[in-house]
């Protein structure tokens, strides 16, 4: 397996409660490439719940969101000339729950980037159990001058 | 103050973890009425963060869900005729970080039901950091039999 796309992030972008390996009450979400596009499995804790036996829809817009900008930073990077001081961002998040999601099984995230238009990345994601295809996103994402969004 | 919307949720629906009053794990939002619209006021905890001193968009997007379907919920009872078996959960969901929200300060979420087309309610939520608009949520809710979507 290839390095987790969030292990490159800048320190300041390692504590992000969805995905920042250093931030021990977050998700953790690790993202990797598979060939053109990207996976991520997530595993839910017991309390996640929306209802009982139920994935929260916050918890599946969360990594649907993490695993979006990671896709954009990442592929940033693999289309070369990235400029080292832009982080991607979510400006708009969309997320569309087709069907319940189990909160007993990991689920599966597969992303691809959909559009790019100068410092704008937009990625569609699919978040399965399974094979089935319970929930769709699409991020948009927007590259920020790291000083612009750290503010401590 | 009136009583939190979310405390006349059934059993089932307590324990959401954005919003449930038994989920101990989970952020355990409170909406009220006040008016024509829904408030609730959050405040984050040092690990909800996306970078130091900014909140996390995934947890955004979890309390704008909660509010919104707590909204659309209580809405349905305060017109009358709600259908008591029905649960309006989330069918999609639209955020819009609109500029960074502070992690140090309580946030307040203002929604108002925008739509209403059979078993369908759309809602409109802002979120603000005192008084600057930080993000704003479209969700739209569905009413579903409570026993189509608890599957324990």
């Amino acid at each position: 397996m290839n390095t987790p796309i969030q292990d490159d992030y800048p320190e300041a972008a390692s504590f992000c409660w969805g995905c920042g390996k250093n931030n021990t009450h977050g998700l953790q979400l690790k993202s990797y490439w598979e060939d053109e596009e990207t996976v991520a499995t997530f595993i839910p804790q017991e309390h996640h719940l929306a209802f009982p036996g139920i994935l929260n829809g916050g918890i599946i817009s969360t990594i649907i969101d993490c695993h979006g900008t990671g896709t954009a930073n990442a592929a940033v990077k693999r289309m070369g000339g990235a400029d080292a001081s832009l982080m991607y961002v979510t400006a708009s998040l969309f997320v569309k729950f087709r069907r319940p999601t189990p909160l007993d099984k990991p689920v599966t995230l597969r992303a691809q980037v959909k559009d790019v238009d100068g410092k704008r990345i937009t990625v569609s994601c699919s978040l399965y159990s399974g094979d089935t295809l319970c929930a769709t996103g699409e991020i948009v994402t927007v590259g920020v001058e790291q000083n612009d969004f750290i503010q401590q």
